[in-house]
Parts: C-alpha cells; sequence; structure tokens
C-alpha cells in the first residue's frame, strides 16, 4: 500500500529532535508504544499500513497547535484521530506522521436551548452530545452508523438516518475552530443561524478530511425534540418496490425524517445479532416526527402509498423502547453482517444518485452482485439517493478484495453516469481518489489542489487523502 | 469613493488593443456608450462611483470565459451584473473594469421535476424561475426583496422570506458552473443531493460575490408545492412582543415557512403604497404550509402563542390573490418607504442574531433610531435572527450619511457582540469590509485573502469587494 502512495518531500521517520520537543511539551501524553500507534493506525477500511511514528493525546485547541507547530518545523505529517470509524482509511498514516489523538476533548462547552446550538470539543461523540441533550427538549440528528465523534463527522461531511430531514453536517454546523498547517487558529461562522459575510470557511472545512486544518471545536444546531414519533417497518416483495416506495413519498412531500432500506441479506443480518425476526425480505424502516395529528397523517400517506407497492405486515414501533431497538438494530447492520462471515472485513459502497435514477442504480447493483457470488449486503439511505453495498471478503483472499473493487467501481461509474456521487457520507479517504477524479474532473481537481497549496503549502495535514 | 480603494498594480483605462480585441469578439454585445455604462455602474447601494469602461452582453458560458480571458490577458477587472439590485455595492467598478452583463443568459436549462432540481443559465430571475415552474408542482423559494438573477444571488448567498423553512442559496444550491480568474470553466458538484466527494467548491463560491470566479449556470433544489397554504396578519402592541412571539413559535418546532415583521414605520408605507388598510402597529406576516390539517394546527397553535404576546386583528389570507396581494406588499416595502421621501435613498443594514437576542437587539436599535430623528423603517426575517432597518437619507445632505452610517456602526457591533453577524444576507460589498473584519478576526481574513490569491492571483474578478 505504503508503495504506490509514496511522499513527496515528507519526512517519514520522526526525527529525534522533533521526538525530544514533542516530549518535553506534551510528557506522558506522547506515546510511541507499538500497541498505541497501532491503534491510531487503524480503522473501519480494509487497508493495511504502517502506524504513525508517535502519538499525541491533545486535551486543548492549544495542544493540538502546539503539536502542528512542531510538526511542521520538521515538515512531519499530522493526522487527527476521533473515535477510529472512518471508513476510507482517513486516518491511515500513508506518510508516516504523527497522530492527534482529540478523545480527550471531549466536553460540551456549551448548550444554549434558547438558540439551539451546542459547542463542543472534536472528540465528543453523537450518542454523548444527545446523552448530554437529554433534558434540554433538543437533540442533535446527525447519526453515522458509528459512535463517531463530531470532529470526525465535520471533517467527512458526515451524515446518516436522519439526513433527508435535517440535513448533513453541511447544513447544521454553524462555526468551527480551527487549527491551520502553521499553528494558527481560527475561528470560522458566528452563532448566527444564516450570514452572507465573507466566504464560506466553514463549509471549506467541513469535508476537507484534516487536508486543510484540524477541528478543535465545532458549533452545531440543534432541533427540537418532535413532540410525537412513530415509527414503522414495511416489508416489500423486492428492492425495487421499496425503492419506488420511497420516491413516490418524498415526491409526495411527505416530511419522512427517516426512510432506510435493508436488503433481505441486511434483514438476515441483524435478525441473527438482535433477535428481531422480521420477515427476511427487503424493507423499509420509516420514522414520522411533527404532532401527533401531523404523524398520525404522515403514517396514514405513508401506509397508503406502501400498499400500491405491495408493501406488507406494517408493523409501528409506538414505544420509545420499541423504536430504540429498531435504530440500534439498524445501525448495528455493519457489526451484524461482519459476525456472519467469522474473519471478514467488509468493502462498503456509498454512491448517492438523483432520486428519479435510484431504483435502476440499486436494481443493477443487485444483479452484478448476485452474479458475482461474493457475500454483501445493502443498506441506504434512500430518501436522499444514498446507499451502502457491503462486500464481506476474506482478507486472507487478495482476489476476493479485487472483485469486490471491481463491483465497487462499477456500482461508481454507473451512479456517475445517472449524474450521481461516489461517496454521499464517508468521504474519499484512500479508496476513491481515483472515482473523485472522474467525478469532479481535472478543473475541478485543479482547484481543490490550489486551495490545498494556499492553506497547506508543505504538505504536512492529512497528505496523501482525497488527492495525490 | 475611489480615492479611499484605489487600485493595486490593476489597469483602470481601457487599454486600446483590448477594446479591440473585444470589439472584434464581441461586436454589438460589447457597448462603451454612456448611459450603458452608467447602467451598469450603479446599484441600489447608496454608493457614486465612476462606471465600468465597458460592458459586455454575454450570451453563454463560452462568452463569459472569452471576455475574462480577454480581460486577464490586460490586468482589466471583471464584474459580472445581473438585475443590479445589490445593496452593498457589489457591481460597481471601484477599480475600472468591464462589466459582463449576464441578462440575456436567462434560459432555464432543465426542470428535473422527479428529482426536485432545476439548471439555469445565471441571468434568470426567481419569479421567470417559480413562472416557469408553475405547473411542475413544485417551487423555488428563496426570495430576496428584489426579483434578482440567481447568478446574482448564489454570489451574495441570498435568502429572503422563505429560509426560516427553506434555507438560504447555501442550502439550495446543488452545482454550479464557474468561470475562472484564466478563463477555464469548472463544474462544481452533481445532481445527487448530498457529498462527501472532496472539497466543497460550490459553497465556496456562494457568497463569494465574484470575487473568486463569474457563476455561470446553477443547479438548483426545487421543493414541492405544499398542499395547503395559509397566510396570517397579525398586529402586536410593540416590536418586543412581536419578536417574543416569534421567539417562541420557533422554539415550540412550529415549521412556520415565512415570519416577517414589520414595525409600524413600515405598515404606514406598505399601506399608503398598495392600500392595504393594515392597522398601523408592529405586525407579523406568517405563512404556514402543509397538510390541510397540519396548516390549520399550526395556525391554531401560532393563534394561540401571538394571542399570550397581545397579538390581535388576527387576519387570514385564505385565496391565493389575498396572499399574493400581501406578500407583494411585503416585497414592495423598501419602495414604499422610498417613496415616502420623495428624492431620498436608502442606507439598509442586515444583522442577523442568534434568536434569544433579537428583541434586545432591536429594542436598543429603537431606542436609537428615535432618539436619532432620521426616517426610518424596520423590516425581519425574524424566525431567522435576520432584520434590516432601511434609513431614508437625504443624498444633498451629507450629515444624514453619516449619521445613518453611525447607527448602522452601533447596530453592527451590538449584533456582534451577541455573537452575530454584519450581514444576514445582503454580503459586504463595499460597506462591510471593516464589520467583516471586526466579525471573522484577523486570521479568518488572512485566510480569506490566501483562497483569492489562490483562485485570483492577479486580483482581476471584482477587486476591492468583500476586502481590500
Amino acid at each position: 500500500m505504503n508503495d504506490r502512495l509514496t511522499p513527496a518531500g515528507i519526512q517519514r521517520e520522526l526525527p529525534a529532535e522533533l521526538l525530544e520537543r514533542l516530549t518535553a511539551r506534551f510528557g506522558d501524553a506522547l506515546s510511541t508504544a507499538r500497541a498505541v500507534r497501532e491503534q491510531h493506525g487503524r480503522d473501519e477500511s480494509p487497508f493495511d499500513v504502517e502506524p504513525p511514528s508517535a502519538v499525541v493525546f491533545c486535551s486543548s485547541t492549544e495542544d493540538v497547535a502546539d503539536a502542528v507547530r512542531l510538526c511542521a518545523a520538521h515538515a512531519m505529517p499530522v493526522i487527527a484521530f476521533g473515535a477510529g470509524s472512518s471508513l476510507e482509511g482517513q486516518l491511515l498514516a500513508v506518510q508516516g506522521g504523527v497522530s492527534l489523538d482529540l478523545t480527550r476533548m471531549n466536553r460540551v462547552l456549551e448548550v444554549a436551548a434558547d438558540d439551539m446550538l451546542a459547542t463542543v470539543q472534536a472528540g465528543v461523540t453523537r450518542l454523548q452530545l444527545n446523552d448530554e441533550l437529554r433534558h434540554s427538549g433538543l437533540f442533535f440528528p446527525i447519526d453515522p452508523g458509528a459512535d463517531a465523534t463530531l470532529g470526525g463527522m465535520s471533517a467527512t461531511r458526515a451524515s446518516g438516518t436522519n439526513a433527508v430531514r435535517y440535513g448533513t453536517m453541511r447544513e447544521n454546523v454553524l462555526a468551527l475552530t480551527v487549527v491551520l498547517a502553521d499553528g494558527q487558529v481560527v475561528r470560522t461562522g458566528t452563532r448566527a443561524r444564516k450570514s452572507s459575510a465573507g466566504y464560506d470557511l466553514t463549509r471549506l472545512f467541513i469535508g476537507s478530511e484534516g487536508t486543510l486544518g484540524i477541528i478543535t471545536e465545532i458549533t452545531v444546531r440543534l432541533h427540537p425534540q418532535p413532540q410525537a414519533v412513530a415509527a414503522a417497518v414495511c416489508s416489500f416483495p423486492d428492492v425495487a418496490s421499496a425503492v419506488d416506495c420511497t420516491i413516490e413519498l418524498i415526491q409526495a412531500a411527505v416530511p419522512i425524517a427517516r426512510c432506510e432500506l435493508m436488503d433481505a441479506n441486511a434483514v438476515r443480518a441483524v435478525n441473527a445479532h438482535d433477535a428481531l425476526g422480521l420477515p427476511e425480505q427487503p424493507l423499509l424502516l420509516m420514522e414520522f416526527h411533527g404532532s401527533p395529528s401531523g404523524v398520525r397523517e404522515q403514517a396514514q400517506t405513508t401506509q397508503e402509498i406502501a400498499t400500491g407497492y405491495g408493501g406488507s405486515d406494517f408493523a409501528w414501533a409506538d414505544t420509545p423502547e420499541e423504536r430504540s431497538r429498531l435504530w440500534k438494530a439498524r445501525h448495528h447492520t455493519y457489526l451484524s453482517a461482519l459476525q456472519t462471515r467469522p474473519g471478514c472485513r467488509c468493502v462498503t459502497t456509498d454512491t448517492c444518485v438523483p432520486i428519479s435514477r435510484l431504483a435502476e442504480s440499486i436494481n443493477d447493483t443487485v444483479a452484478e452482485a448476485d452474479a458475482a457470488g461474493l457475500p454483501y449486503f445493502i443498506v441506504g439511505h434512500v430518501g436522499d439517493g444514498n446507499f451502502h453495498v457491503g462486500f464481506l471478503i476474506d482478507p486472507k483472499q487478495p482476489a476476493e478484495r479485487d472483485l469486490a473493487e471491481r463491483l465497487n467501481a462499477s456500482l461508481v461509474r454507473r451512479a456517475l453516469r445517472l449524474g450521481g456521487t461516489c461517496t454521499g457520507e464517508h468521504g474519499v479517504g484512500l479508496h476513491k481518489q481515483e472515482f473523485l477524479r472522474e467525478e469532479a474532473g481535472d478543473q475541478a481537481i485543479g482547484l481543490m489542489r490550489a486551495l490545498k497549496q494556499a492553506l497547506d503549502p508543505a504538505g504536512i495535514l492529512n497528505p496523501g487523502k482525497i488527492f495525490r
């Protein structure tokens, strides 16, 4: 892996002088122990890369700024580390360097309930934030599968099951504190809900995967907990019917909060893992938010539309406990699926297409995956046109990884032909650089490179990611 | 004005050679007539600046690219021109240059109803787009006061009365075609509703006021026309009560689509202009979108909350004609107010604050404006925390402009102290550069300058705007 991602004028090995300075500044918060480095040298991607040379456990923006400044003086790469749940190799030290672990930056700095916003340190996770909001009447809706940190979610422009109604990190971040490549600290944005004050620096960093700056604090929008919530599961004869049902729901302006597809393989996996006893056929898992009568109305319209597409076994989860059980199972799909093939690793796809092309996109994908014979499952945030195929590969069989990559390439190119994107929410990392080039074109890549060059001329911020 | 905005290495006068080349390329679509240049040398701001040296009427992205390329070869500034409705001097040729008039680029290129998106040329106006969408079941919600072009609205990150529910240009643009400083054409974004594919180039250009590139095509999200719509006017004893009512509506998660404040002065102006006969006291003009029962429920909750704040004379506009009459009057406020003082010009403020600080912000502003004795009116997108004071000044009395600017400065600094922004939707232009610096800080301004330098090293794209 490292061979094809060769460094360019960047230090690979930690110079003794830098190690001395980092030790002087960080003491016990610096580690070069093999086990610690290895823990910071892998994520949920299927890549194997040498671990970083050292790990600094940062407790504050100042810690991050000092670590970056010291590393910058030695042209040593710095890579932020949160929950370690990135799926595309974003945190891997492909050009060596120092991992900055931000998990000690886990304080919710402020909840301003009246203004429906919160400011958190980058290491706060989404579940932690929602736990702290429990009694505020508010919640933070963005929910990638993992209990990711808000710093990592910002850096990858994450979304999740609520995006169809509440948007992604792009729409839900008001302001950031960011450490730049020279150790300067910049604050972007204000507490106002909207602004036309100059360039949108906040959006510049959202989705930049740690290559333009290291996000240390995030001010996010919160949303009122809905008065009433109802969740429902509805089974369909095939994936296409479930998708067509979703398209009609969106076009009928049903303000559905969550609309998740699981194929029969995904249902089988969560049934085994969480003993759910769901019919093992494709299903939509839906949630409705609003006033009690509004939720009733949405549910009724949905049931009518679903019935028209052969939807059956419409089951309601009325209590918070039942709902929580269903959504936990949905969020466990990835882990549940891994357990269906012991020792396997997962190659995950992440295309997002215009909704009118979603059925075609998924159908062709299913046909190719079935023909290939590799175990797989599909889950999808289908209200957004975004779905994931997880190919379960035996890491000891290079042919299986190659096959999964070929299937992924075919799926991505189909998405691009249909006007879609190679990644809806996982980011580019190591894995989608060529697809990004095909999607964005040489001019846009040139522009991205110009931005990178302007903000990180020495190339020390997470080098080798997004583009080379 | 020009004196304090001196050029830096930029051509002021149109060289004969450039004029020749532009004439050869554009023929009749190039004009140097004084009247044409003057029309392209003023906007709705109160600034007087020498007009541009020439105007090129562009009909295509290629026209724009060629014009930029020719001007770039002579380090001659280029400034895009749409409806001419900018409020902060964005289109003024403060360093000379060529105005690129995009109003002939007025084609709606595609309406993809199934995917709820449209692609338009930059000169299409918001009313034109909605007119073309009339029978599609969809609409485009962003509505600044003027019938602005979508190019201009993108470049200033505009919003309007629907932003509280539907977002601003930031949230509603999926993709752009942009001509860069060297004449290269870049396409940003795809037709997918969300993406994590690399840097957010779309958001980089949204709000950049023509200083990073010239937007020539825009792909926007459309929204389903609501099944039911109801509008209502409710009068309040004072501005504070109307604002407090709004805050409670937002915090109660009423999904209100529009919530506009008008003070008694604004009501008087529209009464005179549109013969509305509204009680001449502060009012909220509200609109509710949803299913018929959803709208009834929102309206009922709103009426209950409003009554608690002394809201009275709750009047419903049930027919499309009545609603249209009310909203047209609201959009005419600016022109109506200008007519209350013949010959006056308007200095418009545009702060946006966190909603909990809105009442305080408006109350202190009213007290200062009343004490100053200058005629003024207030309108506000109060659901977003954004409001405008229009000071009606006699342009022949420099003391009045100075007074208006002092009142504006005080109002902006109050907004910044309260965690807000100097501009919610009008942009920075010429007028708010110092406020932007105070708001964003030197680090953030340094970052913006680095971006400008990376994308427009010769400084030919609308120079002298946002920062110097």
